[in-house]
């Protein structure tokens, strides 16, 4: 039994929204929304990722390596190429890969003392 | 690698429920239902949005356009035509486009001072 | 453009747990795990739910129905019979309607005075 | 109609994260991480689970069986051999079974006084 190429190489997440403010010690506090990426495959995955926006063109791509059999947990936040995704503001995204991936989307917001969580795996399309 | 015509035409949100009250300063923090919903075709998508109750008949449609490349996080609560969503009530809903679009559920709850959240990509069917 | 007949007819539910207590008004505030159920037919949806334990037999069939073009958000806290669902245990569940219909699985847990979420489309297969 | 055989045998969990603290009693609010397996086969399921990180080569595989017609929820926390589960780690997971099962994942987040939850079901493939 081998988990090697379980995925899909396109996915989406229609949700995404950083907050404008925190609450709490960061980084670990820090209002955060992520795209967890798991790549089980014996080679690299690269990986172009597309945001878009209610009211202008889409910003991107943003490029991004997992390597072989390795996950990245990848803030949005930390996106600063070619521009970073800006605060406050609906967004949505595409994740292309090369190489069959999973992607979950999970979001922390500490915009008050008690943070909240939500979590889904992303829409994937072979 | 392109994400043109990712998604499906039918989709599905069982859960449903707009709180009666909220907590916070608005509109950020007002108790919402959301369908994000992502066109990334290079045409509008036409969505038409179908509410079910438990002991009524449905209402809608409900008619909306997501323009081509763009993301629309529809507030249930601004549903208005043929008439607005009920609060404190149960309600479900399909939505049918078009051309090919993916959509995410996201409640943000804030009856109580902290907030609550949820999130899944809805059910789609080619 | 239609929503007649989408779903599908065999969901599973891994996770179930009714926490033992409660804060907050009933039945609003009431800790509680629920099953919407969406119905888009013409006609009824005749449901039978089994329950799965981690060290006991399966309990069921619990029947339930859902009217044609209706949604039903099922607590599990309601199921009495063949026999109560026990609170503070790990359960999971199944559910086969005669009819394709669409189930999303959400929890309210209010064992603390500030609620938590979750909520996920439940798995569906043909 | 049965449930029988429902399910996949290759699923993964692109997040994962075991806060490195909790606050309240436990063990029912120690901070977990799950996975929510359901068998509903007539025979038992033997599970294996690989860790997939960010910067190190994967851990595992970690056996576990879930009985016929059981569930099991299994906290990462617990998984000891070969290896204990790293806290305050970003990973990730595959689960593969010799029969078809489903796989959900959620998470009791309590480092703060008020618990967040989120839960998902996994990626699955046949």
């Amino acid at each position: 039994m081998t988990a090697q190429s379980i995925g899909k190489r396109l996915w989406a997440i229609p949700e995404g929204y950083i907050p404008k403010y925190s609450h709490g010690p960061e980084p670990e506090m820090l209002s955060h929304e992520t795209a967890c990426i798991l790549n089980t495959n014996d080679e690299d995955a690269h990986i172009s990722i597309t945001l878009y926006f209610t009211d202008r063109d889409p910003a991107g791509p943003y490029e991004v390596d997992v390597p072989a059999r390795r996950t990245l947990h990848l803030r949005f936040n930390d996106l600063k190429d070619p521009e970073p995704v800006p605060r406050g503001t609906d967004y949505a995204s595409t994740i292309v890969s090369n190489v069959p991936v999973i992607v979950q989307h999970t979001r922390l917001d500490s915009r008050q003392p008690e943070n909240a969580l939500l979590s889904t795996i992303a829409y994937g399309q072979s």
